[in-house]
């Protein structure tokens, strides 16, 4: 069916191109217009596919949250083995997929932090996000499990130190991805400190 | 000198309606004429106190960052009793500061973040950042040492010690600080966290 296909993706390119309007000019600077010229297509062809343009920006949001969410490894889970090269593996993934990485992903970052800041007022984006952290925070607790196990003596210790982990892990993943952003700290330097987060659990 | 307090006045009042301007519309957003109308003065009146728009903006960034900045207690350095509870009350306060409380703070918070993503195309915003978040990492590691001394058996081992609990806990309270802000998490849930970064130190 390559319609859908089409369709698809001329809809991200679209949004492509709303990103680097909210890049360079914030999100009062988007407009059908804006938007068509950083595309080179038509207006009508961005209303064809975005009849509004808080659609438009709605949906900027939802796929900077999809690129960035991390992709879920399907076979990690408290019943694989605890503690699996595996299991480690993904929880280093996670935690390392904080941190921005090449020209791209700052803009990217940009672009993200642009969103944040009008979250405070605007709560269809708040809402986006919030269920984004939300998947990101359950992910971080069902891999910290994996790895970790239920370590306490009963079943709910467990999960109460991988909420808490989790929880601690991702707030710090995000103020040092702020930091690689503004080229603070290097994207090795951020990784190290991540890196010591997980060492209590690796020797475990 | 009535004059300069008038002037050191007038000029806050202009950055106050600024950040107005840009927590509603950017950082695009931002013109004599719009800055002005928040303000409820001439747009002369202005121009008269920043000479140009660009300088406005950073002034508005060196404000913000300066209102964010945990105040310096000049008796909290390793040369005071390691452990004391001043200087614990010190690094408790250092920590709780990165947390909006309120909804001026969060208003606040919104207008940081728009500043934030403008730093990775604006080296001028960028400089004004990483010369807060450098005072800031220095201050963190000192009041660190005021707490715990320089536990290690060289002299050096303690000031790496306080560099790195300084480095993670600044990350820590920046990502905090935007599930804060994104109401994601109450300002309480982020000092209880924080508050477990203190409780090694302070049992130390």
């Amino acid at each position: 069916m390559p319609k859908i296909v089409d369709h698809a993706q001329r809809r991200t390119e679209i949004v492509h191109a709303l990103w680097q309007v909210i890049y360079l000019k914030g999100i009062d600077g988007v407009s059908f217009r804006s938007v068509a010229e950083a595309a080179g297509i038509s207006v009508g062809r961005v209303q064809h596919y975005f009849p509004s343009r808080s659609e438009l920006i709605l949906e900027g949001c939802r796929l900077i949250v999809d690129s960035a969410e991390v992709a879920d490894p399907d076979d990690a889970d408290a019943s694989s083995d605890s503690g699996s090269a595996d299991a480690v593996a993904a929880l280093r993934d996670f935690c390392f997929a904080f941190i921005p990485a090449g020209e791209t992903m700052r803009i990217g970052a940009s672009v993200w932090y642009t969103y944040v800041a009008r979250a405070v007022m605007d709560e269809q984006i708040a809402d986006i996000i919030r269920a984004s952290d939300r998947a990101t925070l359950e992910l971080g607790e069902r891999l910290h499990l994996a790895v970790a196990g239920a370590a306490g003596s009963r079943a709910d210790d467990g999960n109460v130190a991988a909420r808490r982990w989790a929880m601690r892990l991702i707030a710090l993943g995000k103020g040092l991805a702020q930091e690689v952003m503004l080229d603070e700290r290097s994207a090795a330097s951020a990784k190290e400190i991540l890196e010591a987060e997980l060492a209590p659990l690796v020797a475990h």
